[in-house]
Parts: structure tokens; sequence; C-alpha cells
């Protein structure tokens, strides 16, 4: 599964004007390769097909893509998508992320807790205005305040402007930054959701891997003013769904990919990025997975975690195979060669050439600040919920009392409403679940950064992991949502009249995050700008540039319809009904081959031929998760869910031999709404296009 | 589960004269607690008891502890003790170590691969003799030399003497060298075992955890020229079994324990080993448990590994805590800075003092290597069977041209039979589980040392970690048992000429991984000698030593049986048949507390009343498990087979308020035996000592 909060890491393009292969590409909306498309499948990307595409799609801000699917604010995603949402509706008697939800009536529409949804409505290129915030002259540390404070504006004009979420976009590792400006839905509800047994047939086993058998939907309804929204642009129901060898297009939010990335930048990825967040997820699975093992009832409360968990290890092992192909290296190095021996040749780039080892030092230096940065600023120490709500109580009380500008990001004002939104949830906090969370974090941290250093000791505070983490977690108030508000309106005076545990320990290490932070964020900008230089040698070798790295921001992908070879065996292009019912036979029904009973029951009334799963060679990666696969006509013919595992090196590099995205067919969607969930009249929706009046 | 090889890693005594707590100690046969037993217990130890006892007593070379329970050769141990022979019996069609198994018939007891045991016939101390080798002068490496020499002498002449396996072993971290002789029984058949369901029922959350509810027992029967060998020394069975408020005693072979390393030894534990350790043991639990996942049949195979793994794993984090516990540090450095301003204040004894500071340069220099040991001499970064099988074949060629005192300490004669008997086994080897083993290295030795490291270049070749398994693993033809001996006869020659791909990837890597080891016995050397100083000083101060570190030599614990309290609630000293059913039901019978069918089918033939596990404040640790729990007579009373939470902290301390050894009741035993296996005829031999005839 390849939501965005289940990161992988990719990387842009050969270099030397090689054409990209066939169907390479995570493109801009407002860069769209409609040349490749003209040329190579003989489609006109116009205006209105793009834009309609563009204001059907959906990102939510848990990770993950989806689209409107009607013109009653119907959306549909990924069951792992969802699970986020699900698995914070769920208590002691209701398992939904296990059992799933279907609301036969409007009113047994579920509202989420904390889930935004975007659309995005407007691309604008700020490259210029945000580069002239840095002075030639300006230390990295200034260049990275000024530009930071430049940013920050043009997001606040934008939002004053237009009431819509303003986010400025950093592309091409630096060379151009584009406003995005989209509508915030926060009024989600929960229309339908399958088991998860279903959703995720085959568990981790079969999770990136093809041929796949998975019905990994959801469904949501936006609502405005307590009424379903009116969604004009939405993605109408194909009525034969994908068929083999069909050109066909994929628009949604892939994460983050690091094919742009230099050789030196590649490296580190590897020597350190993978290595060490491989050996957390490893300790973070293997603990999970045991607190669950001891009751039914931790299972479901750490079930959402887990499988995040399991699946950013699978893909993260996929990933590092890739990186440790000496297949990768040796070619990047020869690009990286060649691009540079171009640039010496002519004088008026020289300067460029330098930017090579300005990343690599930069990188040198991040390095040694990424340890700290993980274990203090990502939390990696002490990751549990009250930890980061009490530290953003922490923060906002001392970042709100700065100009808008010179903020953390997150608190600039352009950010707020979508930070409360989090910040005053109601989702459940369990209070057992968050302090093993934190005494496994805190054991990690001691691990990682040694029981001798000072910081730890200060953390542990003369107690052992768990001992600490008790005591944080039984003492803290900040379980309470009014506690919350009262702190967060209360400002800095209010934080420390509170004397919370849990606030206190927020601060005890807050300085030495913020210092790893702050170190990180200044390499950052040299290699911004030295990125930048690339890109204008680049532009200038190879004229106009092609597509930036992913950043969680809406793309267009496109490919075709096809199965693969693997080890002399070809691979079809689609998984049937009769294919999932044989692969359960043939593991007996055991977990994760077992089905939910009521696909047992119905098992006769589905049509075996039916097509459940499909493969195309768009290029997609985490983050893609739920995005619709449209035709030629913009019509629906699958949702996106995964990459097979060949892909998994698609964080870096493009490859359509055999790399192929895997997506539930529509046909297969309708056949078990209709068959397995007697879901009638959300199928009809889908298929009319609204709901009945 | 406590068999040795799961290791955790225990710690000698406080200093000061003060007096060891109630139970404390793992003592040595030839140094029996005489004074203690009688003064807090009013029990008179005498040598044909103790010698009974330690006659009876069986190690097992996979890891564990047992003993004869009947004149006719049967050896009872752990159903995890026997776990790696139930392993290597099984096949595609048979899953003994799942299901079970039981020989009705002596023609149907059936004979384990590869297994040895030993029972300790004699002890001399050969620590003069030892320490006369070394020269006042000699360099560290000269020492460690002339050491092995020594060592290497006198095992073989003690073996061309007596016949009798010979072992020099060394105590109190190198204060004291014993030589051990044991009898050496290699035709070992499997007479019963359980089905691990109801052998570790509660799995990995009920693993180290008390109250308990397992049946973790097996039994084999010993050979001599085709026949049941008449064991005249074996424990005869207890009528009632072990009660509460009871004297008893463990006689068994704990593996390691760290109580007697100093402040800097224990710290370097701390941030290195275990920190270390864990991460390993976390990547290996989750890849050997995804791979298992995948089909039924890899999870037979990799079965016996996962367990151990996840054993470890729990060990690890327990023993880590207790580390990490602010309770432990403070009160070891004021012990250890007491006892060198002790020496201090001697004139004799001052030259001591320095030991402890040519300890901690000696760990320092240790810890620089350790990674490097790790990956390469301990094999982290190959592990697989194969790999194991090409370096002895290797080393074996190199080591056999040497002087047997010069050889790597496996390859010298007196260890000879013991090595032939592993690695010319017939245990089963399968392709696809080495190169899942192999290719799981490979990525964890880039991940650790880095892929751009020349040897872990040298060792992937140009090769992905999965391509370079493949191609080593199909290539080899060490799985053959008959290229293996015609190798192994033919010495170096035959080697070089063989060109087998895995011997060749294994010299490949050896010189360096010969080169850490070579680097770590040095310095171990000189900790050795650092530490026979102060022992010699203790010696001085405190008057006749107590009992050494474990070193999975045969020791002498004793407890009393009874319960403890914990978060205020009392917790009962033993479990019951009653109690098992009733965690059963709670949980619903869902994984890990699913009965098999015929604990479901037998339940009403069983007194819900009859004691199934209990637990005693005897010190014991990893490699006890399987030790007979004896009682005043050295009647059987039970079989250790755990430890609880709160005793993993007993590798470097014990306590006894709370730390507990946690075994199976002897009525337990013969009512399972009876009721639910209808195998009376073993259970009349546990109880007449003897076959019927």
């Amino acid at each position: 599964m390849i939501a965005h909060r289940h990161l992988w890491i990719l990387a842009l393009l050969a270099w030397a004007g090689t054409p990209l292969p066939a169907d390479e590409g995570m493109w801009l909306f407002n860069h769209p390769p409609r040349r490749l498309l003209q040329e190579r499948h003989g489609f006109e990307a116009g205006d209105a097909w793009l834009e309609r595409l563009q204001r059907s799609c959906v990102r939510f801000n848990s990770g993950g893509s989806g689209a409107f699917v009607s013109e009653d604010g119907l959306v549909m995603s990924n069951h792992h998508v969802g699970a986020d949402a699900l698995a914070k509706f769920g208590d002691a008697a209701h398992d939904y992320l296990r059992d799933g939800f279907h609301a036969r009536t409007r009113d047994e529409e579920k509202r989420c807790h904390d889930l935004e949804l975007n659309v995005l409505m407007s691309i604008e290129d700020v490259t210029d205005r945000v580069n002239a915030a840095v002075g030639p002259g300006d230390s990295a540390a200034a260049a990275f305040r000024a530009r930071s404070e430049a940013i920050a504006a043009i997001e606040k004009e934008s939002l004053d402007r237009t009431g819509l979420r303003s986010d400025v976009v950093t592309l091409y590792q630096g060379g151009q930054y584009h406003l995005y400006r989209s509508k915030r839905y926060t009024d989600v509800r929960l229309v339908f959701a399958p088991e998860q047994q279903i959703a995720f047939f085959g568990g981790d086993p079969d999770n990136f891997e093809y041929p796949r058998h998975d019905l990994d939907i959801c469904f949501f309804r936006v609502y405005e003013d307590g009424r379903p929204a009116r969604t004009r642009d939405f993605v109408r129901w194909s009525a034969s769904g994908a068929a083999e060898g069909e050109l066909v297009f994929v628009a949604g939010h892939p994460g983050h990919t690091d094919r742009g990335l230099t050789v030196a930048e590649l490296a580190s990825l590897r020597e350190w990025d993978y290595a060490y967040l491989l050996q957390w997820l490893c300790y973070r699975e293997v603990n999970l997975a045991a607190w669950s093992a001891r009751e039914e009832e931790n299972a479901r409360i750490a079930r959402d975690d887990l499988l995040g968990v399991q699946n950013r290890r699978k893909a993260r092992l996929g990933g590092l195979a890739g990186l440790l192909d000496p297949a990768l290296f040796p070619g990047r190095e020869a690009d990286e060669a060649r691009l540079r021996a171009a640039i010496r040749g002519h004088p008026e780039l020289r300067g460029a050439d330098a930017a090579w080892d300005r990343i690599a030092a930069a990188q040198h230096a991040i390095d040694a600040h990424a340890l700290r940065y993980r274990l203090l600023e990502a939390a990696h120490g002490f990751r549990s919920s009250l930890f980061e709500i009490a530290r953003t109580l922490l923060r906002a009380a001392e970042e709100r009392e700065k100009p808008d500008g010179g903020r953390l990001s997150e608190f600039r004002e352009a950010s707020r409403e979508s930070l409360e939104l989090e910040l005053f949830s109601a989702r459940p906090i369990y209070d057992e679940y968050e302090i093993e969370l934190l005494a496994q974090g805190l054991t990690w941290l001691a691990m990682r950064a040694g029981a001798g250093d000072p910081l730890v000791r200060k953390a542990l505070a003369g107690q052992p992991p768990r001992g600490r983490a008790a005591e944080l977690v039984r003492g803290t108030k900040v379980k309470e949502i009014e506690v919350r508000r009262r702190l967060y309106d209360g400002g800095k005076a209010a934080m420390h009249a509170a004397r919370d545990p849990m606030i206190e320990f927020a601060r005890l290490v807050d300085a030495e995050a913020r210092a790893a932070r702050d170190a990180i964020d200044v390499q950052n900008e040299i290699q911004a700008q030295a990125h930048a230089r690339i890109a204008q040698a680049r532009l200038a070798l190879e004229g106009a540039s092609q597509y930036p790295d992913a950043t969680f921001t809406l793309r267009l992908a496109f490919g075709v319809v096809k199965g693969y070879s693997e080890d002399g065996r070809s691979v079809p292009f689609q998984t049937t009904m009769g294919g999932l019912y044989e692969r359960w036979a043939s593991h007996q029904g055991r977990p994760p081959y077992d089905l939910p009973q009521r696909w047992i029951d119905q098992r006769s009334r589905l049509s075996p031929p039916t097509p459940l799963n499909f493969v195309s060679t768009a290029d997609i990666i985490g983050g893609n998760s739920g995005s619709p696969v449209v035709n030629r006509q913009g019509e629906l013919v699958g949702i996106i869910f995964d990459g097979n595992i060949q892909s998994l090196v698609l964080d870096y590099q493009y490859t359509e031999e055999k790399a192929r995205a895997v997506a539930v067919h529509s046909q297969g969607i309708i056949e078990a709404l209709r068959r397995v969930y007697g879901a009638d009249s959300l199928a009809d929706e889908l298929i009319r296009g609204s709901r009945a009046r």
C-alpha cells in the first residue's frame, strides 16, 4: 500500500537530453506533458479535460489521495487511506478498521474526527518573488530566514485575499517555488468501508506484490453547512473499466521522490536514511506486534500504526535493495560526470559545477545532525500522541509571539486552521498505549544516543523508561480538549502556570530539537541554492525542464494497462474474483489469506471472471494511494492502491520493464458493492454520478 | 524460555563482605554452598547426594539442560530445548515441532541428527598450570597464545588418557581455570514431545511472564551400541511434587552471566551489546516473520529460528530495561569505589587498583572492533547453514595443519568429534531459506558497515544482496555430505581445487573475520589478567570466593517455592490445569492462546486442581532450561523452563524480591501424559525409574 504517511522516498531522470522512458513522469498540472502524450499516445490533453480532472482530485491530510465520484460530494479513496479515520472511530466494542462500516442512509454517515480534504483550485509560479527576498551576499542562515519570511507573506496574503488554503511548494529541489491554493473540506463523513481482511487480503506477504486480490476502497462524503457538498467536478464512472493495452491517467499526490538528488545525496540516503529507518521500523514493528499480541483490545488500538509500520518497512527494504543494486550508482555517477563536463565547457555556466561540491558538503553536515534530528525533532525518542500535543502547545505559545514570517512553518497563519483541527481533535487517546509508545521511544533514544548522554539522562530523570513514561502519561492534563484550548489561548504564561509534566518534558528536550532542525534547515538552504544553479544550467543545456520530484502535490501520471514478465513467467494485466477465491483456497483460508464471512457466504453470487485488480505502467509512489485511474474520456476505470515489488525503486529511478502501479478495477468495485454488501444505492450513485433524489 | 542458545547475558555479588541475598548463587559442584545451605535451610549437602545429582544432569550441545529420569537412559528436558532436534526431523509433510511426537514403542524412537548430550564426570582445578604458561613479561598477544597452548595440551592429554570430552573452562573472568571431563552421548533418540501450542501456550506475550501455563517438556533416550544406555545415576520421580515453602535445588547449565563485570564493562554492555543486539534481533524477527507468513512451509522451516529470535529479543529488552534502570549503576559504582579504596589501603595489593583501568582501556579497544566482530566473525552478515559449513571446511583445512595448541579453539583435537558430528549432520538444508537468510545477512552487513566499505563491495561482488545470495546458495556443493567429507579429508589442496563459490566467499571474508577475533582475543587476555588480579585482591580482603559467573557449565542453585507480590497484587506460587482452561477461554482460544484439539477433547478427563507450573527463588539464567528441580531427597519435583519478567535482570544482578524461576510441576507432567496423550508407559517409566521389562 502506498499512502504518503507510509512514505518510501524516487530520482529525476538521467541527464543528457536522453528522452524519458515511455511512460515516465509525475507531471505538474500547470506543465502537463502535452507533447509527450500527443507524440506517444496521440492524446490531446485539453484545458477543460485537465481542469475537470484537477478539481475532481482530493488530497487527504492524513496522507493519500482520492477523487470526487458524484456531484454530491462522494469521495472514493483506499481503505488504507481511510484507516486512520476508521481507527479513530473505534472503541472496545467497535472495530471499524477490522469489521468495516456501511451507512445505509445519509443520517448514518459518520463524521470523522480530524480529517481534512483539499482540492487544488489554482497554481501560481512565485519563484521570482521568493528568490528576490534573498540577497546575493546573505549567509545561508540569513537566506533561509529571508526565504521563509517571503513564503509566509505570500501564503498569508493569498489566504486573506482568497480564503483558500495557500501553500508555497518547493519544486526541483529549490529550483522553483509555486503557490498552491486549495479548497478545504473539514466536515468529512464516512460512508462505506469493507472489512480489512478483504481490503488487505494477503496481508504483509502480498503487500507490494502482484498478482493481487484486494478490495482496497473506502468512501467518504464531504459536507458543507451540514449538507452534502455540491461537487460539480467529479470523475464519471466508466461502463467497462480498464482494458488491456489502454492508455490511462493517474491523478494524485505522490508524496516524495529522490530522483533529482546528486550522487552524494543518494549515497547518504543509502548509508544513512535507509539503514537508520529500517532499524527503527523493525524495532517499532516488533514492539507494536508484541504489545498487540497481549490482548485483542491492544491489537485494535495499535492496528493502524502497526500496518503503517509494516508497510513502510517492506517499502524501505525494497528501496534499499534497489540502492544496493550496483546497477544504480555507476549510471548515476556517469550521468553526473557528463553533465558537469558539459557545464565546464560553457564559460557562462561554469560556476554551476561547484554546486555539486556544495551539496555534498552540506549533505555531510546534515548527516552529522541526522540522528539527533530523528530522535528529537522527528520525535523517534518520544513518539506518542500526548507528547505531540504537548509540544504543539509549547511551541504554539512561543511561535505565536513572533512575526508570521519568523515562525516555524507549521505555526504560520496560513496553516492555523489545519493545525487547530488536529490539535483539538476528539480522537481517542489510550493511556496504556501512550505509555507503551513513550517507553518504546525512550528506550530507542537511550539505545541510539547512549544512556550516558546528558539529554538522555535529563529525559529519563532518574527513572527507567517505562516508569518515566507512566509518570508523564498519567500526570498530564493535555488529554482533555478543554485543557488544550485553555493553554493554547493562554499563551506562554498559561503554559508555565500549568506545570504539566508532559509539557515540561517537551520543554526539556525542545532546545536541542530546535537546534537540530535549525542546523539542517540551514544546510538545506545551501542545497536548495545549489540545486537551483544546477537546474538553471540544465535548462540552458537541455531546454524546458521536465517534471520535478514528488512533493505531496497534485501530479498527472500516465501509462498503459499491461502485464509484464518475471523470471520468464508472464504476469497478466488483471486478476479476477475467481482468482481471489483460488488464492484463498490454496492457502486454506489461513491468515492473512482469510476472507470475511460474508465473502464466503456470497461466493456463488459473484461472477468469477469479474476483474478485481489490474496493473499499468503509470509512474506512481507513496501518496498516490487512492488516486483515480481514468481513461481518455476522463472516466474512472480504477483506483490506485499499491505498486508491485519492482516499483519500490521508483523512489529514485523510473523503470517500466517490470515496475507497475496496482489498482482496484471499477467493475470489481461495483460487483462487490452489489453482490457482497447489498450496497446498491452506493453503486447506483457511482454509476449515475449523483445521489437518488 | 531460557535455553542457552537464546542467551541473555548475571553479576557477581556486591563487594564488601556483604552476605549474599538469601538464595543467590550458581554454585560450582566442586565448591558447593555447604555452609549456606546448612545455615539458612538446615540442609546437609552430602557428597553422595551431590555426586548422584551431578551425574544425573545432562547438557545439550544445542543449548540447554536436562536430566536422566530413568535407569534406561531416558532424558527429560524442555520442548524448546528439543525444538532444534524436532525442527531437523521435519519435512513438508511432517511438522513435529508444531504437532508433537510420541514413540509408543522403542522402535519408534527417532534418532536425532546432530544432538550431543554431555554428562559431567569430574572437575579438576588447573589454574596454576594454565597461568604458569604465561611469562611475567609476555605481551598480551604472546600471553594469549601461550595460555591457549597450555589449555589445548591439558585438554588433549585428558582426552587421550580418559577418553572423556575434556574442556578447560575459564571461571571468575580469568581468575581460575578448571578442567571439566564429560561423557558424550551422540546416539540420542526422540521419545515424546507435545504440540508446540501447549508447550508454548501464550506465545510471545506470556514468554518470561508469570502466572504461566505451559507443558514445556520433551523426552529423549540415549543409546549406546544400539541399545538404551544403562544410566545408574538418574533423578527419581517425587510422588507429590513441589510444595509451597519447600527448599528446592536446580542443577543445570546457566549459559552466561555478567555479574563479575566492572562498571566500565557493564556500561559497554549497555551502550553497545544490548543496543546493537536488539536492533539486530528486531531486524531478524521482522524478516523471519515476513518470510514465514508467505507460505505454511516457510513457517515450518523457519519456526525454530523465529521462536529463538523472539525469545532473545524479549530477554534483551527486559535486560536493557534493567541496565537503563538508574537503580543499577550508582550502586555498582559505589561498590567498586569502596573495593578500590580498600585495595589502596593495603600496600601489598596496591597494584590491583590499576586493573580496573586496564579493563576499561581494553573494553574501549574491544568496542572499537565489536561491530566488525559481530558482522564477520559472528557472521551476522552471512548467517546461514551453508556459509557456516563452508567456513568450517575452509578453516579446518587451515587449522589442522597447525600444532594443536596454535589452532582456533573449536578445531583442537579435544573438540574434533563434536565438530565432526555437526559438520557431517544430515539435517535438512533448504535452498530458499538459505537464500533468504544470506540475503538478510548481506543487507544487514551493508546497512551496518556501509555499502561503500571495501569488504562489503567484495562480498557483494557487483550484485544486489539477494542476487549474490542466490548465486552462492545455488552454486555450492557443500549441501552434500559426501562433498563435505571429501573436502574435509582432502585439506587445503582439495579446498582450492573445489572452486566452490560458498567456500571462496568464506575465504573472501575470512582474513578480516580472523583479524577482528584476534584483536578481541588479545584484549580479552588483558582483561582476564586484570580480573585475576582483582580476584586475588578480593580473596585477600574477603576470604574464600563465592560463585563465578555462569559459563554454560554445570551449576547448583537453590531456593524456596514461593509466590510474590506485584503492584500490590499477590501472585500465587503455582498454576493449575483449571487455570490453563480459564486463560484459554478468556482469550476465546485465539492464538497464541489456542489449545491443541486433543487438549480440548480431553478437558473433562483432567483434574482442574492439578498443579501445572510453579515458581521458586532459585538463581537461574538462559541455559538452565530443562534443569531438573529436586527436593531434599533429590527427587524430581519439576523442570525449569523460564524466568519471570523480573528475572531478566539476573544477568547482572540477583534479586529475590520478585524474580522467580518458572518450572513445570511433576504432577502436571504425569497428568498430561496419562490423560491427554495416553502415554502411560512413559508415565510408568518416570514413576518406576525404569522401563517395563
